[in-house]
């Protein structure tokens, strides 16, 4: 019988307003042995993603939301300790929801095993992961972008983000992006390839847009909500589409969330606003990981993670990515 | 030389709030004649649309403003006085964008030949005009209908509303009406079949469409905008499609206008939110045309008219149409 302590993350209370540390408490339990068809799994690194923030509150989404008293979901990488399936075994390194925790009990059909050989393994929580897939069914599926159009993408540095300005140059479009701080900025242009960006925290959004857009904006990648949102569609390209991923300026907001005041220039455009999330492309994994690798093989496609020490920091580190603070797909090293 | 005296109605100042009758002068001047290539008709009936609300102010939209001093915009019937182009001959009957005014000079090629035998003429300004077709494009283009799914329409004894209503049953869906008082949900659902009828004034929308919509909302044909599209979008079936055809319950608004607070439910949904101007499909008018008069021969399509007489009735009546008083397409006898 395994004696391994684990650390968890429980939820204690439904946050108000921004997340805060006091809504956790952080215990430590015996980590326990996987059951029948079951796999223990040492956590290695854990994803931190605005998506997170919503999960935390009551009320009907996508997902139900986390119950007070439970571990905090968090997807996550690590490594297989003991496995009671014959698909995994002892080593093998896998991603999965692993929680906020040292170790995980998880059906092991509901890991996916990855080659560490590969990438190196915040990898596979970023370009490689779940941020990777939504950019690439996000902008593809619902986007369709066509060779010569302007995709604008907000949230440009981050995990989703960043891969969103890079698969738009590679095919062909015209990627600007929308980022807070210098730093960033140069970062999606310099190294990323994106034509522009707009320093959302010195520059005027509207005049940045208005100057790297001149023909207007055929697709808007939204991570951010607000008022960019509201900006982005007052200047439109006729037929244009409005990718809804995210509204993360709007996750943390004491007030009923805010709509975007604007949505008539769809009517006057004849655009479209489409939201999804990317749990329900899950029957097309295989092919987005397949183009994502390869682009990543090809150098076509960068990534950068920024990676936080310590399970003991998830709370903090969960407010630096609300403050958007974090410099690439955030990520806490267990 | 004519010395016909035309009567009209030139926009003075652009309406704060509630269009009002000061906004406009009510002048007569000679009607002219027509130049070359153009035709002198005399108005018959004239459409009073919401879009009108827009073309009011000044700024940017899919058409430009009226300007001040120039006779108000306005969709009509009539019939031709003097041709002096090929195409046309006195006696003729006409549709276009006439003005507000007892005769127009128009240019031929922008005046539509119809036959005055095949409906009442008011209904080409209804259920065979651009309020036809904005339901036909709009439903059947962009809600893209599939048998058993639920409609959702606003406004639904109006112009477009009760067309795109029917449509759907047309179509094997269900149709569920959101209409003001009695009468109209009455009309709806007794004289033109809808499933259901919710009266906006008089019963909570929210649990009306909990109890008609017991599946969801698949598609929600948006005419008014407001907490009605609050409300369905926080009721939205997976893969749903909003369609963003107008927004009357903010055209009058002295406040900037209110976004739809739950587009969140874009993204749970995977849902997709549209908008369209008519005039956009304008190449393909005529088959629409055929699939309504089709439907109209055949007993499938009813259409109402609310016929006011006068012109001089004209700012009047446009308000009559925003406090949402008229039962079935407004137009005025002039």
């Amino acid at each position: 019988m395994s004696t391994l302590q684990n650390r968890q993350f429980k939820l204690t209370s439904r946050p108000v307003g921004m997340v805060k540390r006091s809504d956790f408490e952080f215990v430590t339990t015996p980590a326990g042995d996987p059951g029948p068809g079951e796999a223990l799994v040492k956590v290695l690194y854990l994803s931190l993603d605005p998506a997170m923030r919503g999960w935390m509150n009551a009320g009907k989404s996508y997902v139900p939301p986390v119950g007070l008293g439970e571990v905090m979901r968090a997807g996550g990488i690590g490594s297989v300790v003991a496995s009671n399936d014959s698909s995994l075994a002892a080593g093998d390194t896998v991603v999965g929801m692993t929680g906020v925790q040292d170790y995980t009990i998880a059906k092991a059909k509901e890991l996916t095993k990855v080659d560490p050989r590969l990438a190196p393994l915040p990898r596979y929580l970023g370009a490689l992961g779940m941020p990777g897939l939504t950019a690439y069914f996000g902008l593809l599926d619902i986007g369709q972008p066509k060779e010569g159009e302007t995709v604008v993408v907000s949230a440009a540095a981050g995990a989703v983000g960043a891969v969103v300005g890079q698969i738009a140059k590679i095919k062909g479009c015209r990627a600007v992006g929308i980022a807070g701080g210098p730093d960033k900025c140069r970062y999606i242009v310099d190294e990323l390839g994106f034509d522009a960006a707009i320093d959302y925290k010195n520059e005027d959004v509207r005049a940045g847009l208005a100057r790297h857009c001149p023909k207007g904006i055929d697709i808007y990648f939204d991570n951010v909500g607000g008022e960019i949102l509201d900006i982005v569609l007052s200047m439109l390209a006729r037929r244009a589409r409005v990718i809804i991923c995210g509204a993360v300026s709007q996750y943390n907001n004491l007030e009923s969330i805010e709509g975007p005041r604007n949505y008539m220039s769809l009517l006057v455009n004849h655009a479209r606003m489409e939201g999804f999330v990317v749990f329900y492309y899950a029957a097309r994994y295989p092919e987005g990981m397949q183009a994502l690798a390869g682009w990543i093989l090809a150098g076509k496609l960068k990534a950068r993670e920024d990676i936080v020490e310590g399970l003991e920091t998830f709370p903090d580190t969960l407010q630096k990515l609300f403050r958007g603070e974090n410099f690439g797909k955030l990520v806490i090293k267990v």
